[in-house]
């Protein structure tokens, strides 16, 4: 194993050790509960897994140009946020507040910018991006505004290791492996 | 008063009393309960209001290019979803989720886009747009991308209409006289 990827593993799997001892040996399941979820092909290709909430996936955008994040709830064949059961629309109010708050905290936003269009990957999910008034985009939308900048092998790392906050969620498990860069 | 602003006014009400008695004689206050709540000018004057759910006040787009509906939770100084009490989430989540459904019905959408963005306009407020696959933006997000086609009197009467579905949810209030193009 290359240097490079065996620090991000170890680093990961310590912030799991320390932080979440429960997601130790979690693997994430295609299989989840009653539904068969499988993510959609287009945000696999364009993102990392970083874990599961009970409800949502957490996803990181390949794009480093901003600090992004997606909520997928794991649930099939749905497209709109109205289309969750009134429990799971409570489960994603919960983790999108969660995320949202930790977003701010983290990396000190300016604004938020949390939305469910789906207009090109129908499946539902929701972005999560922090804004900055300083970034390239601002004050537009960041769809479409700039090609997507990879992350640099530090900036991931950066970032991972910021991300142990997740386990302030009771419930977030880890993914077993996240792939960088 | 013209015979057209008299027609829609009379529809308006027509609806209101048919549909929601209480909403008669209601005028929309700037003094919520304990909170002095105040709507962005910005929005203000890009906007319709059609009237207040529990905790949203709701607004039209005059932009007609889509169906674009905004909810604004009359909560002064906040301008995030997350800022919200838990109280304040559920039913925000509550509103947009009858919004949403409604919107869909209506006017058999494609996609909805539910979005919070407020780089401009910090107050927040949460975009809830029908999108069809032959609209002229699909699949871009709809920000920025033409600039506002103003309602006839026709077609904003003919919406207006369609709106007195609003009173299916118990607690809404229709504005006292919506402003029309």
């Amino acid at each position: 194993m290359c240097p490079k990827v065996s620090y991000f593993l170890s680093l990961w799997l310590n912030s799991a050790i320390f932080y979440a001892p429960s997601a130790m040996g979690y693997s994430i399941s295609a299989n989840d509960g009653e539904n068969m979820f499988t993510l959609d092909k287009v945000l696999k290709e364009d993102t990392y897994c970083l874990g599961d909430f009970p409800l949502c996936r957490l996803l990181l955008s390949k794009d480093a140009n901003y600090p992004w994040f997606i909520l997928v709830p794991r649930r099939s064949g749905v497209t709109e946020i109205c289309d969750l059961s009134e429990a799971d629309q409570e489960k994603f109010m919960q983790e999108s507040v969660f995320l949202s708050r930790l977003l701010k905290r983290l990396f000190d936003a300016d604004k938020l910018n949390v939305a469910a269009l789906g207009n090109v990957v129908p499946q539902l999910h929701v972005h999560h991006i922090v804004r900055y008034k300083s970034d390239d985009a601002w004050p537009s939308p960041v769809w479409g505004y700039a090609p997507a900048t990879p992350y640099g092998d530090q900036r991931y790392s950066t970032l991972i290791g910021q991300l142990t906050a997740l386990s302030e969620y009771p419930d977030f498990r880890f993914a077993q492996a996240p792939s960088g860069p």
